[in-house]
């Protein structure tokens, strides 16, 4: 896949593909995120749901229901509920980051403050619960239970790795899977879960959207090195001034000779940061190659995703999710 | 109800009534608060679940259930469920006050931080939800769900109605039903669904839960204002710093002459407080009475908690129930 801004993008092409359901869903979040009683929620909320993302884990739920072949209308309320618990977390992480631009926008917590993200966040997952519940179906619900608390364990988990030399690459992935893979894998699982589709196909749409989840969150800590702010919205180096160990720190860490250590000691473990760090962390990372190794990785998990829609019915979708897949990593030049 | 320390208290009864199964909830809380990945969650969940709160909703849950004739275990996972939503709630609700002191102990934000107290609450939240998920029950889940949306709603508002004097009574009992009933109703409710009691009986245990949530409520906010620290555990005067306008300053707002409107004006709206404001406060509180009309108004509301106990079976339970309303307000001397 190149990266030829004219030619439209997987995602786009999906969007095209799924438009008037697509549209059913943003006319379902809309009416679900107003309250009668406090309009500061739709505000709050409107600010992130209408910063013009990609819509990706919505897409992901219609996408596979209609591979496996639904017809009802209950996709429309998964992709909201998979939505809002996305929106949800954005706006606790906000908080958690003490972050301050958001694709390419100031955050929530900086309009309004800590406060009104943590209170709308948790009104949005318990909307994303009512949601849920209208579907009727306790293996739907089963299913984004586990995520999210996989979510919030991966959260938690890379809040206490942060600043921890010792992180392992397994460590890395269990905060992957926490922070990305748990919500697509279940997007695309509900999906197929809804259309009643036989266990080998709900297995491999989980497979599928773990491993897009895992190579999406790679290229985004990869990007956190050697992204354009322009372009991704990101502050470049914020995992960094956060020291937050992702896998390009902790491949370069394992091959550290000891002045290297002392340098990642002192920046990650102690916090201590100076004028000219970051330029000297990204030297090392160039240095060792491990940006490179990362990417490497990233289309590792590419290969995988791709492999799992094997199991999958023959269908229009299914060559969208795989150039979807490619799409991911493509994002990195 | 006498104030004789030496009586059984009625959560004291109940829980001696139900020794055996708040045994059973409290493992189960301990086997669910468990994190393979994450030591974090524990710590912080035990510093809140094991402060020696008198686990009153987890108990209601149980002694429904129990009124009702239920004989299996899901009134146990109930329980787990609801206590954990109470903690998570109170994680938020913590980070959101800025509190110091809960429960007469430093907050998880203070000795964590509030990165920890955020998504802690989040992971029981979810583990909440896995566990009702677990029950199988659509219509527990309705219920929770529900109450899940009152509770995130009714503190935002509250967030947003801070600091307004021309905050009504009828949005004040708004935020009360989030803050505190809707969690009291959907706990007793709950009780009568998994033991399938019929629904005249459901009802009465919502109008049960909602007026003794309500009545709690409002003798806390009381309490705020003519508590004794070492008994409640609360700072007096919380509420007042806070700029949160309850049930005893609406009334004195409502009855204020210009000179007191401005002074109203100025510490809760514009947020000017000096040495003294407090005492000046509650000064205006006696004078006009709103401390004892807002006991006068909680002490209405157990006896409609108490009216809506006659729909249900004659049970040793039931007064239980009754007795516990009459405490919630002999809390207050």
């Amino acid at each position: 896949m190149g990266l030829d801004e004219a030619a439209t993008k997987p995602h786009e092409q999906m969007a095209a593909h799924l438009a008037a359901k697509m549209e059913a869903v943003n006319t379902l979040i809309r009416a679900r995120m107003a309250s009668r009683h406090a309009p500061r929620i739709p505000q709050v909320t409107a600010h992130l749901v209408e910063a013009g993302g990609k819509r990706l884990r919505p897409m992901l739920t219609l996408a596979t229901a209609d591979l496996c072949g639904y017809d009802g209308d209950f996709d429309v309320h998964l992709a909201a509920t998979v939505e809002f618990i996305h929106t949800a977390t954005l706006l606790h992480d906000d908080v958690v980051d003490e972050s301050g631009q958001r694709r390419g926008r100031p955050t929530a917590n900086l309009l309004w403050d800590n406060k009104s993200s943590v209170l709308v966040g948790d009104y949005l997952f318990a909307r994303a619960f009512q949601l849920m519940v209208e579907t009727g179906s306790i293996r739907v619900l089963d299913i984004l239970a586990n995520a999210s608390a996989t979510i919030a364990e991966g959260e938690v988990l890379q809040l206490t790795a942060a600043q921890d030399l010792a992180t392992t690459e397994e460590i890395y992935l269990q905060v992957v899977r926490g922070k990305t893979a748990a919500l697509f894998s279940a997007a695309t699982q509900v999906g197929g879960v809804i259309a009643g589709a036989p266990e080998t196909q709900v297995k491999a749409l989980f497979d599928y959207g773990d491993a897009l989840g895992i190579a999406f969150q790679i290229v985004d800590d990869l990007l956190d090195y050697q992204g354009d702010a322009r372009a991704t919205g990101k502050n470049v180096g914020d995992d960094f001034r956060e020291r937050k160990l992702t896998l390009p720190v902790i491949r370069a860490v394992a091959v550290a000779n000891a002045s290297e250590r002392e340098f990642w000691s002192r920046t990650i473990e102690r916090g201590v940061q100076r004028e000219g760090d970051l330029e000297h962390a990204l030297g090392l990372l160039k240095d060792h190659g491990t940006l490179d190794q990362t990417r490497a990785e990233a289309l590792d998990w590419v290969a995988r995703a791709k492999a799992a829609l094997g199991h999958l019915p023959n269908h229009p979708v299914r060559r969208m999710l795989s150039d979807l897949a490619d799409y991911v990593v493509a994002r990195v030049n």
